[in-house]
């Protein structure tokens, strides 16, 4: 079984109003050092191996878990206990 | 300038239908070696040298970033050229 630990995030310069608001938030809540937040998905699968593995988690996230047009994404495989 | 990545995630035990759905589709995609999945935020500061970063980096997850009651994090800090 291996774990697969997906980060999607925003392109650099599309706009995040949600990390907007966080910033804003935080600084009303008087954490003023924080300049810009960045909000993203983190997702965990848990696979069974298979041939080609990497090469289908490309395809899952072109596919389901990011939208290319305006996010990234990146991924690190580990093995995992279950 | 630092940037803080910080991972929130479901507490092991909390529902996750969020997952579940993304598990469900993966597999009607012909994913089927995908067994489970869990989804979280990823969320990137950008914040000031501060004395105490790492306190308050706390104290903005406890207070704003995640629900303690059904989420945790964890975060690195690392430099960031600007």
């Amino acid at each position: 079984m291996y774990k697969v630990k997906v980060y999607v995030t925003l392109k650099e310069g599309v706009l995040d109003p949600q990390g907007k608001a966080i910033q804003q938030s935080l600084s009303s809540l008087s954490y003023q050092e924080v300049e810009e937040v960045r909000v993203g998905k983190y997702i965990e699968l848990f696979v069974e191996p298979h041939e080609q593995l990497e090469e289908r988690i490309n395809k899952m996230c072109d596919e389901l878990l990011a939208n290319p047009v305006i996010e990234e994404y990146q991924y690190e495989i580990e093995e995992a206990v279950r």
